[in-house]
Parts: structure tokens; sequence; C-alpha cells
């Protein structure tokens, strides 16, 4: 069993980016953008209108407050306001999920703080503590073996590991940062192998051509890219087809 | 019975505006800003927590987005992406006060968007149609006689009509524009004489010298200029004194 | 003789709308997006470099600050700040220009701001204030009969009147709003013909079907809708085909 | 022979923060917020003109872009996108100040960017290539024996470096992190003998009660706190009274 997540409504205003529409009918979980890198009002009611209409979960995809760096922008936030911004994303994203008779399900933390949040331990509390603050025991989607999974899990959180078919993997089982040669993995039947493999049998063959374990309940797919759509639909159609159940975590 | 309402929470990271901390041992009700006007994610939490504490009522100060003009210039936004961003905002400041063991208790337009649904029904519904979108049937605070107020009460949300004991009035009831010779009560005595009556007889004399009807529920207070604080605090005092109850409407 | 111009850099970090680097081979006036409804300073470096490369005009491409509504919402702004905002605007521009090895050579407002100012004397004098503001007697882009560019006239200013080939006309010479039945020229091969009237006669059909005069020395041409590049280059194409120079005005 | 260099119009629309008119009669360089972290036009217009009319020297106080947090938090902005920012910033600052007859004189990089740039040679190299782009070779200040003052002076930029009065200094001559135990001087007496002291000898008494030496070309005085600009105030008067020349490095 296997949830397939993207990112969502990551427009703003008259700019659009990611093809919400399409996205919304593979996918079990959509991570709405909240408006601080991207996302604005109008974008998030449509968008959990639609994911709420297709049974599609709606998650929190919170990022640092930064549209002109669309949150991949490392920043050094004290705790206390990154707390709170956790915590004001999700809380205007759940008017939108309740208004459409569903609600904010899960938070995944976006772009450079989704990475800065694998191992730093401060900010990784911070999100926390934002998610805790927002009230209802929200699931934290993140990294396996981050710190921020960990937090979540000591502090009463559900904690859902993802994997990503299209990035090489170290013997680690950590992500090949981008730049490194091999580090996205652009082939469409192989991203669909990996999927496979990733949601059958829990490993992935790593850029050292090494099989390793990788433990997800979630595969995170990409919308904004061309040709992503297509992709994504085959990926979901494979898993179907060799007898994978496709279904959100929550 | 008389409630009273000042604004709060109105400044921005670095930069700080209204008194909180004093306000809130005055008044019943604080209007919290939420990040379209002013009012940073750290700021509305404290505020709510203060609030809680004290038992005042927390309300969303909805704003257009504006953080240049404080909320000030009058803006001509589609009626989608109005009703959009009070939604937006209402659910940002709910996090914070379901956090601190409140909830957001009503709604009340700032500034220029306050203005202009006193006569503007298109954007007044657009108002209505977001507090509607945030759910839990919120009363509206307003103008005496304001569109907004009337579309609210058909929506089937408590109106509730203010009044404001430093602005001077004219015969009709409506408040005299700023700029004018006489618009802004200034002598710290005459508002604390009008307080009374507005809360005791429902009346006020008016600019021309007529005694005048105002019906309001609640009283805004101003926190934001020198002496402001203490001003607040004579008029609750003086209200207490002769026999009004000072208690939030809600 | 006629110049064409279009709006360019109209994205703001990870979005993009307009295709910049092919609307350059057709233009000869490109309308630079400064920050305040899109364009961020990577982005504007990068189209005032090409401009420069292929000889054609940089000007700067002024609006509201309002990055969530693309500059597309009328805004009360009190004139001491839209003159400044306007200055501030054409200064971050001339930067760019400069290092370029060329200079902003016109001011064409965006927008809202574009509509409001054909009638609104105090916010077009604030603009041109804005203009003088920045020094150099900058010309003005805008529609002919429109007050701004009557008050840059008599501040001295060039007052440049421009066309919209794609565009509907009203007997008087105004544009038919958009949203009423045929505002807008969809047809190509009409919106080329309607170029060629403009640029060689000085006329254009109306919507009523009168041929009326509309004295213009650019044409403005749309840059961010599908086929939008292949139609300008046709236009472009068939003006000089026809005989037309194709030219900027400075 | 010193300059007295400080923060102002660090403002934003409603929002105030420095005596701006106060401070003017005591500096004699102005560090002007451009928009980024702090400043709006209307302020940056002012601030120029005040400055002009009283022979202070204007500088463009460029910062990332970060207005929620004051530019106090560091940021990883790629290469391109700094310098971009950069030169930006200083253009847009350029306008105010030649429309008031002056011109920018100098930049000071401001809050988080400031500090990163005493070590970060890829960011203190980004902020040289923007300024640079700015053009005009503009002098650059900063630490003394910062990496940014490194690369202007080998850019052909003059680098001028300033001292702090107010901050306690390691025996290396770096400043102590603010938090430590003594880091700010808060006594105004030790303030203005250890302004005497940086003016008159280049030398200061370091936290460990060791004289060493600081060579500074201007003094930063700071004007967001109580009694500061009475402090700046002192402190010009005894220099003066000293003998020591207070005036601009450019």
């Amino acid at each position: 069993m296997i949830d397939l997540n993207a990112d969502l409504g990551e427009g703003f205003g008259r700019w659009h980016l990611t093809d919400d529409e399409q996205l919304l009918s593979v996918v079990t979980s959509a991570n709405v953008a909240c408006g601080f890198h991207a996302g604005d009002p109008v974008t998030m009611r449509r968008v959990c209108e639609l994911a709420a209409e297709r049974g599609v979960r709606v998650g929190a995809q919170v990022s640092y407050r930064d549209l002109a760096g669309f949150g991949r922008r490392a920043m050094e936030v004290p705790s206390a306001e990154l707390a709170a911004e956790v915590a004001y994303q999700i809380g205007a994203l759940e008017v939108f999920a309740r208004a459409a008779g569903t609600r904010v399900s899960y938070v995944k933390p976006h772009g450079a703080l989704y990475n800065r949040i694998v191992h730093d331990p401060e900010q990784a509390a911070a999100v926390i503590e934002g998610v805790l603050l927002a009230g209802g025991s929200l699931p934290v989607l993140g990294l396996p073996g981050s710190v921020v999974l960990d937090l979540a899990a000591k502090a009463g959180l559900p904690a859902v590991p993802e994997a990503f078919a299209d990035r090489a993997y170290t013997d680690e089982g950590t992500l090949v940062p981008r730049g490194r040669d091999g580090a996205v993995v652009t082939d469409p039947e192989a991203v669909v192998e990996r999927s496979l493999s990733l949601a059958r049998s829990g490993t992935v063959v790593a850029l050292s051509g090494a099989r390793i374990e990788v433990r997800a309940r979630s595969l995170c797919l990409h919308g904004d890219t061309p040709g992503a759509v297509e992709l994504a639909r085959r990926v979901r159609e494979r898993l179907l087809e060799s007898g994978v159940q496709v279904e959100a975590f929550v």
C-alpha cells in the first residue's frame, strides 16, 4: 500500500505553475501551498474544493516566508517565529479545507525548510511546535531518518516517511544532492520501475548500484516539469496493475 | 450594557504600534490584525494568549492585502479574491485563538475596507462570503446602517453595530469624514461624556448640536495615539461608575 | 513609422509569464516590469542585457504595489506615495539599463494604474511627478487623449500615444472595455490588418463599423497568450513588407 | 578625522522606527534603508531631502529581502540574485538622492547580510558585484578585516572600516556576539569615552581589559533605542571638543 503525494497550488495571483486539475486525478495526497512560498487564497480554495470532490487528502505545504525565492533559500528563522509561521499557514489552509467539506490531514514542509529540518534539530523542533500549535495531531510527511520525523514521533505525531522515485540515493539512503551527476532520474521508464520497487519491496537501486532499503509510506511525484503529469499517471497505473494499493496514509 | 473594542497587534516584525498589553486590560473585545495590513504570526499568538488569560474576546481584524499602506488604501479587489482573502485571515488567526484556549468570536474589517463596505454592496457581499467560508456564523462588527451589517443579518450572521466616541457625527448618524473641521473629538472629557451618552441613552450630540440616536452594542477605542490607553481606561472606569455593564457582545 | 512595444520580464522569482527572449526579437521598445506588479532584479537585469544587445529600447513599466493582484486592482494611493513609488521603480530599472550599456528611455504605466490615469487627474499628476523626480525628461507612453499624456506634455515630457491592434474601439476612439462582446480581436489576420491600418493611415474600424482616427506612434503587442509571439512576429513582418518603418520613438 | 554614520529611514508605511530628523543633525553619513528590510519610497525621498539640506552624505543600506524579519535573518541567496538585489536597492535610492540634489555616496550592507559577509566570500563577492553593477565605484562601509572590505579593495572600490563604540570587542578585534555578557556597552559615558579613544588613537579597550587597535574611518551610532539620539549628540560634541574633525569619508 502506497500513497502518492504532489505539490499543488504553487502559483501566485497571475502566475501558475502546477497543473492542479490533472494532478488531482493522480495523487491521493495534495500538498497545498499556503501563501508563504506560493499559493494565494483563491487557489487554495479551489484546490481544496477539487481535492474534496475527488477524495484526495489535503496537506499543508508550509514554507519559509519567501515568495521571491519560492521558499528555496534557507533562512535563519528564530524558533518562535518559525513555529508561529507554520501554525499560521496551517490555519489559513484549514479554513478552505473545512469549507470544502474536508480538513487539513497532514503537514509537509517545503523546499529549503524541508531540507533544513532533515538535520537541524532547532528548526525541526520549531516546525513540530507549529504543528502542535495548530492542533489536531497532524501527521508530518518527510524524509526517512530525518530529525523532523524523529521529533514528530516523540511529540506523538504520526511520522510519515516518503520516497522520491526520480531522485538518486546514496548507499546510506539519503538523496544525492541536486547538481551532482545522476542526481535526478530523467528516464520515465526508470522512474516507473523505481516507483514499483519502492512500493513493493521497500528498496531501490542506489547510485552505486547497490540495492538499499527505503521504507516509505508515500511517493512524492513532481508536477511542475513538462511531461510530469503524464509520468505521474503512468506511475499510478503501473502500481495499480502490479497489485499495489494506492491509498492515502490518513 | 456595552462592549469596548480596540485594534491590537498592529505591528509587523520589528515594528510596533499598539500597546497591546495595556489595551487588553481595558477592552472586552480585541480586534487582532491578521497579517494583511499589519500583524505577524508571533504577535497574533501573543495577543491571543494575553486575551485568553484576561477573558477578552478575540476578533479577526481583516483587511485588504496592503502592508505598505496599512490597509488604508481602497482597492478594487474582485469578489472571489476578497472573499478568499477574508477567510484566509480568519483561519490564520483561529489557530492562535484555539491554541490559547479561546476562539475567533467575531470579524471586524479594517481601514479602507471598513469604509468601503459601509456603502459598496459588492465588496460587502464578498466580505460576508468570506466570513461564511470561515464557518461558525461569526458576528460582524460595523457601522450602524452600513450595507455590510445589512448583508450580515440577511446571511444569518449577528450584525453588531459600533459607535465612535471620539468622532463627530452628522445629523444622519454617519461619521463626519476625517479632514473636515471638528471631525475628531480631541478633548478627553468630551470623549468620556460621549461614551457615557452612547452607552446609556443610545444618543450623541451631532456636529450640528442636535442630539441624534446612535444605537451601538460596542464602542471602538483607539490605541495608537499618545494618551490613548489612559483615555480608554478613563472611559471604562466612568462607564462602570455610572452603572453601565461593560461586557463583550458574544 | 511605428514603434512596437510589449510588456516583458513579467515573471517573479520561480514564475515566468512572458517569452522575453522571443519578444525581444520582434519589438523596438520593451516595457520592463520593475518589481511592483511583477519583475525581480535578476529578470530585470537579464531583460536589459538582451534588449541592449538587440538595440531594443528599455522602458520602465511602473505599477501599483500589488504582486498578488498583478497590478490589476485599482488602488487609492495618496499622490505623494504614488509619485515616490513611480520614481523608485524607474531608479531600480535604471541601474540594470545602465549596467547593460543602455538607459531607461521611457515610462509606461501598467494595468490598473494605466487605466486609472486615462481619466483621473490626481493620480495622473502623481505619475508625472514621479517621472520628473526620476529626472531625464522621460517620454510617457499612454492612450491618445488620456489625462496622463496631456499632463506629460504640459510638464515638458514627450507624450507618446499608443494603439492596440487587438482591442476594439468605440466611435470616440476609446477602448471597448474588456468583458463586452467583441472587446478583444482574436482573429490573427484581423489583428495584422488593423496593425497595418493603424500604422499607415492612423485609422481603424471601430466596433460600430465606422472608420475612426487613432493617431499612435507605437503599437502595443501582447506576449502572454498562446500564439502571441508568433502573431507579433507576423505583425512586424507585414508592417515591414508594406513599407512601414518599424522604429523606436526615442 | 572621523565620520559618524547611523541607520535612517527604517520605518515602513505606517510604522516608524528611527528619529530621522534628529539623527540628521548629528551624523555625517546616513545609511538609508532601501525597501528590502525597511524603508518605503516616501521615507527614502524625505530622508534624502533632509540629508541634502544638511550636507549629510547618503548611503544605500542594502539588505536581504525580508521585511518580516527586518533583514536580521541570514539567508542562502544565490549569488546572481543577491548581486541583482543589491544593485536594485542602490538604483532605487539613487533616484531620490539625485532629485534632492545629492547622490548615493556609499553602500552599507544591513543586519544579517552585514554579518554574513564579514566571513562568507561568496555572498561578499555577490554584494561587491551588485555595487559594481550600480556603477560609480561606490565605497563600501564594513567591519575592519572583513572579507567584504577585502574584496571591495580588490575590485577597486574604497573600503571604509567602521567601529562601534557601544559594542564590546574581542582581543582579535572582532565584535563580541550579542547575547554574551558584556557584549553591549550601555553606560553612556563609557560609549563617549570609547568613541574618543577610537577616533583619536584608533584603539579601544577589549572585553578582556587589553587595549587593542581598531582602525576605523567611521563610527556607527545607533538611533533606534531610547536615549540614542541624545547619546549620539553627546558623542559628536565630545569629539568636536577634543579636537577631532567630524567629517564624512567621501
